[in-house]
């Protein structure tokens, strides 16, 4: 598999286009999902403190080095800062735990999860702290931006971003920051494409994720009325022409879509032939016909709002 | 006619729910136009350096109290500061030139007018200095907002607040601001009702004012085409059909629709006829039902995105 890589700023460090997402992956299955993701050529992983797993993910990685699949360096690992982390004094507490769950030296990128604060729940008494009992405790998203800084200087992380901010908010962290956020990291699907966003951060010389990238599938497990009503997108008539177009599942095309405008995928599945598939995406190019067709989905069709589920209305 | 009013946090003060706007009202009639709002009972008048013409204003705000219409407390004044003066030591300067074109001794309510730092021009260069050759220069939000809160120390002005802000950058203001923000002041109308921004904005103790009531109404003279292309909200059947049941015009209903939602509104109109029955919406009351008609005409369809005629995308 020909990985392909973005180059990220201000540090010129490469980030993989193609991900492997650790999102909803079960504690139990994680270490050998990850190990078994890396064997299929996944060079990056999602983490996050509130997926609750880190500590499996980090046997995964160990196992795939130990094994000489792979080294450290061929690896870009992703986690984000919680929200009940905020504070400045917050900041390397949580990363430190990360960094030691995941038995890692560095990260290679750390997001600020969500800009959303909420109260401190100490290690001792729930870990991860998930989003609780809702209760917030606003801080400046400078004062946990500088301690992000710091974090860089500390030497531990080589890039850090936000992820679930909107282009107004990163307009203003763009003002102030003294090491400019490296990646965005945000929603996309045909559904949600979020097209103005990924081009006004990538004119300010960030590079994008996609997070969702089916859409309402990974919510449909979930409960979410609205995506168990929306059509999969695997099953999206347009998106299945295109699929057969060039002999590719349409979860190929949809990655595909995404990669081909420059934005970085983290696709998740517990099926090791999915996950193969998943990765299987360097090989054919979409027409500009294509991906307009793609593009033209947009409706827009969030899934993951905390205005919706957490009365945290972001996105207003 | 009876005026009603909002109370103003922190300060105590009270807002008129019905305001007169003068955005777009040619500097040769200002002085009568507003003269004559006076006199038809309007007691907020909405200012703003951009609009060019608040010299105007003064002078038919002190016609008006010359001849015995008001009181200088009696009335409102809100003025804005323009995104060329984001710096801190520029607010001061373009407040004291707001103040002095106005006349005034002090104002009821100065507005960050967006959430947008373009680069400086010296006024003896250009003023107002409109959008210019619109050369971003970034200051962060919390700078301009400290500099702001230095004027309510200053003792002439009132209240503050921020204009153009969505709920994320409201949040972080409101996690550091010493003086809270009094008042939120945006786009409002039936086709982008903003619901839940208002509803967050009241939920933190601010008050709201919405601007372009009537919707394309205001765009179509400036050569919108998505203005020209919509339905008017005057003709609009569901709102001319309440309108029937109430024996008002379309423009009073839409008004009434506003201000039963605590919006303050800013109507205006250079037909006197239109301006005096622009304040009459304060002897009706719309049903639940007519209330929930409105409520569900939110498109959501935006007028005033500087992402379209400025490229800077505030709302991606």
């Amino acid at each position: 598999m020909a990985t392909q890589s973005l180059i990220l700023q201000p540090g010129g460090y490469k980030m993989p286009l193609l991900g492997f997402g650790t999102w909803k992956v079960d504690k139990n299955s994680t270490a050998d999902v990850v190990y078994k993701a890396i064997e299929a050529g996944y060079r990056l992983l999602d983490c996050a403190c509130d997926y609750g797993n880190e500590v499996q993910v980090g046997q995964g990685i160990k196992r795939a080095i130990e094994s000489g699949l792979v080294t450290r360096e061929e690896l870009f690992i992703t986690s984000k800062l919680w929200n009940t982390y905020h504070h400045k004094e917050h900041v390397p507490q949580a990363f430190a735990r990360t960094l030691s769950d995941l038995g890692l030296e560095y990260l290679d990128l750390y997001l600020i999860h969500f800009p959303i604060s909420l109260k401190y729940v100490p290690m001792e008494e729930r870990y991860p702290p998930e989003w609780g009992n809702m209760e917030q405790d606003p801080v400046p998203v400078h004062e946990t931006w500088a301690a992000m800084e710091e974090l860089v200087l500390g030497g531990k992380v080589r890039n850090i971003g936000v992820s679930n901010f909107s282009a107004i908010l990163l307009m203003d962290v763009l003002s102030y920051a003294r090491v400019k956020p490296a990646v965005l990291h945000i929603e996309v699907h045909p559904y949600l494409n979020n097209a103005d966003l990924i081009k006004f951060a990538q004119s300010q010389g960030l590079q994008v994720t996609g997070y969702s990238n089916f859409g309402p599938a990974s919510y449909v497990e979930l409960g979410s009325p609205s995506a168990q009503a929306a059509v999969p997108l695997f099953k999206e008539e347009r998106i299945v022409k295109i699929a057969a177009n060039h002999n590719k599942t349409t979860a190929q095309v949809i990655l595909r879509w995404l990669v081909q405008n420059k934005v970085a995928v983290i696709p998740k599945s517990n099926d090791p032939a999915r996950v193969a598939q998943n990765a299987d995406i360097f090989d054919f190019v979409l027409s500009e016909e294509e991906m307009a067709t793609i593009n033209g989905m947009n409706i827009p069709f969030r899934l993951n709002d905390p205005g919706v589920y957490a009365n945290i209305p972001i996105y207003a």
